[in-house]
């Protein structure tokens, strides 16, 4: 009789719409039908990512969009300029040494958001970076980046602008062409209320035209197979049915609304996070740039916070995520992003309220909910 | 009120277990309750591959699982042997030279299979080959190819073997340790009754020290990366969970009646539909090395092959596969793995029979329906 609550950032809750279309008996994939899927799924992603560049949709986690993002664009031995303010940053350095790419790699403080002026000055400093890889929101610190900006800095080289949003498409706004982002990767499980499996990225021409030179070895992951196949609404390989179906459907609820009155929804359950967060006496992991999409909360010393993670899902059924890395033990994140609502933010807060109370932490019971309340309220 | 049976050699037809795995609501990976599902799945497919090899879950489709067994194993310039029947023979030469591989390809008559004693002949004039690449059953001509002879001929020499697995495996004996195969390849819409997304390998121990050492660059698709998590029964990335959830029930489901009962279910319904084929008149694509897991059936030249494929589908609902590359129009494909019954059959073969006699092809209406009855009821 335990009822669960899923507040993590990703994967996030499957909404009635999704689990039904996953449910369906399968089709078969090189048919008219199947087509008519796809064409309606690309032009749905095109809308939410704010694009008339190419999408593609690939069979497998958010990683291997951003290895594509790589391999396309780049080849052994180029520079390329990583941001790393976090697990997410660190894993485009990751890639890109792996192919043998040059990387300048920025390292930015866990929890703040890295200043375009300093990526202006790196790529002064060495003009031979052919790509600029940047995380929009960093899952691991619920650290936002000013994308415009860096857009804006970057838009002065050579050199392209690729951008991690999985874990931000969906939930706040991306402006891919009029910021003017060549890449934009995506995944399935985090606000576009899908389960994990399935990849997007948007290519701008002037990525396809760096696909066509660049010299890193890929197969799978091609753009050029991707590009020639999506042009007749096909897929290269077998494509992942049953998540492209309840793609559409996912994306066809985001979209009901329009994408200003989504981004409020989840900017609204932000701060009614924010506003308990500081009621609680608590602090935020990154005040000055807190992402919409996930709240990452410091704790107190005294509390362990491992401990704090298992006792709300035990006790309550409430399913937060706890640190990553060096922030392990040190922080929960609370997503609001996808199939999650008001509801349930008051039901993390409450059972937030009620562990860090049995943990001994000194503060008002009830203030979080109030404070989150009044938001909502207003 | 239409109602379509599903034939064709991938995707094949979901049991209601697996729709029902798929469609309830979704649980955090980095979990007990998902690392003991995890534990379970690995165990379930060392059942069916016959193996005590580490056994690797992707979310891929079944080319990200043959891109990942060349890119661990070999680097640029070493040599490899690839064997082409067919459009998935191909693939791996196409993989193979993506990453720099020099390729001795061995080209084998479509709708035959390999000789071994071939094989070993290449192997004997080029002892530089570090791995072999071939087709356990050709999907694009129903071939079945003597894996086991060609691992004898294989052992006799430094060579890794390779072997792509994903139409074949759960519907025919994969002995892996048995008959000594560094890697097994499958994928998830074929014999296993799950919808594409998720691809599977096992690796030998040579292989896995192979991995140490080769130098073909990649991250997403890394046995180091997968070795490191599966040995806590997790993963590296995000896992498509339903997917990995729904694996366990369809692999429970095939193990119930014990693999050799398995077995022998798809060998009569593929007798059945080759004793069909030949009272038809028709001719079988590959009759010395045909497969059970699919039969490819030569049309007579006056029929063309695209539209019978289509009327069975408009007419009956009737779903089975045409040609592809070479034999477009010229052959049917009908699948007997996975969720597909006896019963499926003789629905493929009535469908057929009326197809082709409007059509205008002689024959003795039911000759197909009575010889593939008369092997059912032996």
């Amino acid at each position: 009789m335990k009822k669960s609550y899923l507040l993590t950032p990703g994967p996030t809750p499957l909404p009635p719409e999704v689990l039904d279309a996953l449910s369906r008996p399968i089709i078969h994939h090189r048919t008219d039908v199947f087509r008519k899927i796809i064409a309606e799924a690309i032009e749905n992603l095109k809308y939410i990512l704010q694009t008339k560049n190419d999408v593609f949709i690939l069979a497998s986690s958010g990683t291997g969009a951003m290895e594509a993002s790589v391999v396309n664009v780049l080849s052994s031995a180029d520079y390329a300029l990583t941001i790393e303010g976090g697990k997410f940053g660190q894993r485009w350095t990751e890639i890109c040494k792996a192919y043998g790419i040059n990387c300048d790699v920025l390292e930015v403080e866990w929890g703040k958001a890295v200043e375009p002026e300093v990526i202006q000055e790196r790529l002064r400093k060495n003009p031979k970076i052919k790509a600029v890889f940047v995380t929009h929101c960093e899952t691991s610190t619920g650290v936002v980046n000013d994308i415009e900006g860096i857009a804006e800095v970057v838009a002065k080289t050579d050199a392209v602008l690729i951008v991690d949003a999985i874990s931000s498409l969906g939930a706040m706004p991306i402006k891919t062409d009029k910021w003017g982002i060549d890449i934009v990767v995506a995944g399935s499980q985090k606000g576009l209320m899908l389960p994990p499996g399935l990849a997007f990225v948007s290519v701008s021409k002037k990525a396809l035209k760096m696909a066509q030179e660049a010299m890193s070895p890929n197969y799978y992951f091609s753009f050029k197979k991707a590009k020639k196949a999506f042009d007749s609404s096909d897929t290269p390989f077998t494509p992942a049915i049953p998540l492209v179906i309840a793609l559409n459907e996912a994306l066809n609820l985001l979209r009901s609304d329009g994408l200003d009155n989504l981004f409020a929804k989840y900017k609204k359950m932000a701060c009614a996070t924010r506003a308990a967060v500081f009621a609680l006496g608590l602090k935020l992991l990154s005040p000055d740039a807190a992402s919409d999409a996930v709240t990452a909360i410091k704790l107190p010393q005294n509390i362990d916070g491992a401990k704090l993670v298992k006792v709300m899902r035990t006790e309550h059924g409430v399913w937060v995520a706890g640190g990553q890395a060096e922030l392990k033990g040190k922080i929960i994140r609370i997503a609001h992003m996808g199939y999650i609502k008001e509801s349930d933010i008051l039901i993390a807060i409450s059972s937030l309220e009620k562990v860090l109370d049995s943990m001994g932490y000194k503060f008002q019971v009830g203030a979080g909910l109030k404070a989150a309340e009044d938001i909502f309220s207003k």
